[in-house]
């Protein structure tokens, strides 16, 4: 074998008369003529590869035998392509290469789908054959701009000072949190080990040990039951730094989002990307998510019609509950009474009882419910949505959860069905100002909204023990076009903080400390306040690459039932090596 | 909080008259003719920050409840100091700062162990309070050098092409190699994933995916039990390429070092590094890593003494063993009878059954065997050795793995008891021309040198089936200072090479397709030549910092037996846990 002298995709439209040597998979062939035409493909793309008997009769006999996906190295000059012969479509399209020998350096069978982009296959076949389905310039491409957005966090970090430290992944098993995976120990029998669900306590500990600023692309596991967008393993841009404000970190993550969109996707993002809190995003967007790229707001009518004649709206007033609708420009020409029928058995998944409805028409407000409506209520409803003709109004009227929920995902259906969302735009966000607890119906106790490290706002620290439902956390998220893109907060960093911490999340005081009594010790030695985030990469990339797959963007995912399709894991397992581990399984064969 | 205007360590000398903020942790505090003296300590080192009452009382007043390891904000201005007071071991050691005010930001009890350098403490200790053991310098350092050599590879391997691409850690059990770590699988009962020895299939089904050039900072684990120089999960920088020479790999490899010994510790190592055989190696050095900072090599005399009196040395020739021999310039002087006695009991631990000696006096060669050479084999003594006044000579007769082991062992202690070891040098070497198996004694049976995907010399494949001990491998290590810093190969890429091999290392058919499956097809659909090499990261930074231990290039590594001391890991987990992973332990209690 020789160097090649050019990548196929990057042979030089005026390197004509040169000499090339070539490398990479034949794409196609075509005879035409007595000539035969070879499509050579590389990960850089394709250039055309000619064989005609007048220039070297042996190596057309051996492009005579070579079929799709050969592995061939080629040598030939650069000649120019007759104009009309031009191929927009690869980016060498205005030159060929007369070939003047060719070696097959290894044979291919017939491949089970074509390597191109849109090709139509189920997606297990292509797991199967993840090496075929990754030569598709598509999942190439993928995969290079993951490559791409990491080293410009690199690059970013490092510049600003931020030490890339490796984390152990054979940690300690913590119930807190998703389910843990587990690895048995050989050595102390026994006792597992557990994959980390995040580097969240030892990047804390890294506080402690004053490194102030750390990074990690970070790979994080849970073994929960798997959605399409969540992956058994999964990779996180991990940061941590001292003595910085949540202002501060937020602005270094924005600096460091600027200078990937524009290395990587050349737009420019004006920064400092907006902030709005939870109430608001909550309130206006049914999302602590939500997505910027359109209006469609969710408008609180609740004061207008708390004295409603209409029962069914001032009864959820009356009962603490709410009021809420959305006003769709446009929507009583595109949604008929059957779409609406539609959109009520969409809201009812979310759990609302019903979508009450009102269309906008020439002589005013139209619908079953407009009777139930005084001349007052109907102009505050006026002034309120603003409407005009053509409008749908969608309300619903429930417990504050459940509008917030119905309207919200009404929302997104509603922006996608109708086209409103400008999919080329990139809107960050920052959702700041979070509860530090959630009330869990179903556990009868409190969870953590992020996690039990998690610093309250300072004044509310008190309420931890009367009212925990009101501290507020000094937590934000980012999201990116309706996706959490990443969370943080700064953290907890006094041993008595903590233990009232881990009180109103219902630990006894003897589990906080065989849990995190490690934790709790180092508080005891000089631990700097900190704080960081950490922003999903897998997500991101998706994002970035216009991919709506996460799978798209690693290069060996799983399946929902967390399973690698190419090399068949998880599998069983020898006897020798369960009994080595002191384990036995439960299963009767 | 208000933002630090510097950093401890970097405030500069000519700073002296600016208002400066400063946060960090209480090195020490002095109290001196009624002022309170503190060095004050970040990760980038120390300065004095001094308390006067003149200046201002309340300050000094919270610089009076202080102690070692407060975390404490302070601010004032900076002056200049007397210059006899100079404290030439502060990289801020011309200045001081005088303070105006002082926040106590958390406290401190008394740590277990000074936060300084030289800290008489076991490491037991150690590795409990991590967080307290990482603030010393030079953990620190070690951590940052550790961020430096990672960084410099990405830069480097990115500007060659090269794409980070991340493999999985959930991957499937395969009994070849060492021991696997396991995963019990919940949704799969009975089945289980294992953790990776190393990403080396995945890289080679990038190169089937036409990715061409791959690396990865990459988690790899063994389930083995712990010499001081291994952990259970260590970190290799994992590359792999398609299309080039093993040569070429080097290179790239070679000049990816000459990057980071420059930007890392400012020396210029000459490229290209020293190549020498697997042959040579073993031959002259005793050691496939043969530490090159001294010479000191061994002699082959098998020929000289094949015909001998003595019979213990023609004997050993005889039987197709070897007699070889060190010449130790000076050891005569160096070394007693009685050292010479210890340096017996040293190479028997090798299993040489004796160590011969020679000294060379004034009047010719003495010891106790020398009555048994004629005198012809004394003068080619003298030739091949070149011996001079004072030298010691020291025997080894015995099969050819025996001397190699005993020599090569004695050289490196003789080179170290005296001082022949230049510890500043930095001697990288290729060892090439590598056997492809091993006849491993007590199996009975050949396993990989390096590992089943090895690419034989292409004329030797033959000889897997008939004479596999012949069989030569494209194989490359790279050694530093005597340790193996990594090693690397081309592979094989043909579905019938990789069969016969697997045949040679004892698998069945069944096994074989069992294991490696999917590999096996995957070489069907066009897989390029490929190759690559993995360097181990902790010990490549261990070398680099200076250090003797790799635990301390690691932030949280663990103990011989596998445990994390800080966070109590493996630990016992719920009885729920091991429901949903349909496991039991047996384990009486």
């Amino acid at each position: 074998m020789q160097g090649r002298t050019y990548f196929c995709g990057e042979v030089p439209a005026n390197a004509i008369g040169e000499k090339v040597i070539l490398k990479g998979w034949v794409q196609r062939r075509r005879d035409l003529g007595g000539l035969i035409f070879i499509h050579l493909r590389d990960r850089t793309g394709i250039v055309q590869v000619v064989f005609n008997p007048e220039v070297n009769k042996a190596a057309l006999e051996v492009a005579e035998r070579v079929r799709s996906e050969y592995v061939v190295e080629v040598e030939g000059t650069v000649i120019a392509r007759a104009e009309e012969t031009y191929n927009p479509n690869l980016s060498t399209g205005t030159i060929e290469v007369q070939v003047d020998r060719m070696t097959v350096i290894n044979e291919s069978k017939t491949p089970p789908f074509m390597i191109e982009d849109d090709v139509e296959v189920s997606e297990d076949v292509r797991l199967k054959y993840r090496y075929l389905d990754l030569r598709r310039p598509a999942m190439f491409n993928t995969l290079k701009m993951r490559h791409q957005v990491t080293k410009v966090m690199r690059d970013y970090l490092d510049g600003e000072g931020f030490l890339d430290i490796e984390t152990p992944i054979l940690t300690k098993s913590t119930p807190e949190g998703a389910r843990d995976y587990l690895v048995p120990s050989r050595v102390h029998p026994g006792e597992f080990y557990a994959l980390p669900q995040s580097p969240q306590i030892f990047k804390q500990l890294l506080m402690v040990s004053g490194v102030e600023r750390y990074y990690q692309i970070a790979r994080c596991f849970r073994d929960e039951d798997l959605r399409a967008d969540r992956q058994p393993e999964f990779t996180q841009l991990d940061v941590e730094t001292s003595f910085l404000s949540a202002e501060e970190i937020q602005t270094l993550t924005e600096k460091m989002i600027v200078r990937i969109m524009k290395e990587v996707k050349g737009l420019d993002i004006p920064a400092p990307f907006p902030r709005i809190s939870y109430d608001e995003a909550m309130g206006s967007y049914g999302s602590d998510k939500p997505d910027t790229r359109f209006e469609l707001k969710l408008n609180d009518l609740s004061e207008v019609f708390q004295n409603s004649s209409f029962k069914v709206f001032a009864g959820a007033v009356a009962k603490g509950g709410q009021v809420k609708a959305l006003n769709v420009k446009g929507g009583a020409v595109q949604y008929s009474r059957k779409d609406i029928d539609g959109l009520t058995e969409f809201a009812a998944r979310y759990g609302a009882k019903g979508l009450a409805w009102l269309k906008a028409e020439d002589d005013g407000l139209k619908g079953p419910i407009v009777k139930f409506f005084s001349e007052e209520e109907l102009a505050a409803l006026n002034t309120v949505l603003g409407v005009e003709k053509d409008d749908l109004i969608l309300f619903v009227a429930d417990k504050k959860k459940i509008v917030a929920d119905a309207l919200g995902a009404l929302r997104l259906k509603i922006g996608k069905d109708m086209g409103l969302i400008d999919e080329s735009k990139f809107n960050f966000l920052w959702v700041t100002d979070w509860p530090l607890l959630e009330y869990d119906e179903d556990a009868r106790r409190f969870s953590a909204a992020h996690h039990p490290f998690t610093m309250p706002v300072r004044e509310d620290v008190p309420l931890l023990e009367t009212e925990p439902e009101k501290v507020r956390a000094q937590a934000y998220d980012i999201v990116l076009n309706g996706y959490e893109l990443g969370g943080g907060s700064l953290r907890i960093y006094e041993r008595d903080v903590q233990n009232k911490m881990f009180k109103a999340l219902g630990f006894t005081e003897e589990e906080a400390i065989s849990q995190f009594g490690f934790l709790l010790d180092a508080f005891d030695y000089g631990t700097p306040p900190h704080g960081g985030i950490a922003l999903g990469l897998d997500r991101f990339v998706m994002l970035l690459a216009g991919r709506t797959n996460l799978r798209d963007t690693i290069a060996f995912p799983k399946t929902a039932s967390a399973s690698d399709l190419l090399t068949d894991a998880p599998s069983e397992v020898s006897t020798a090596q369960l009994i080595e581990l002191h384990l036995s399984t439960n299963i009767k064969k």
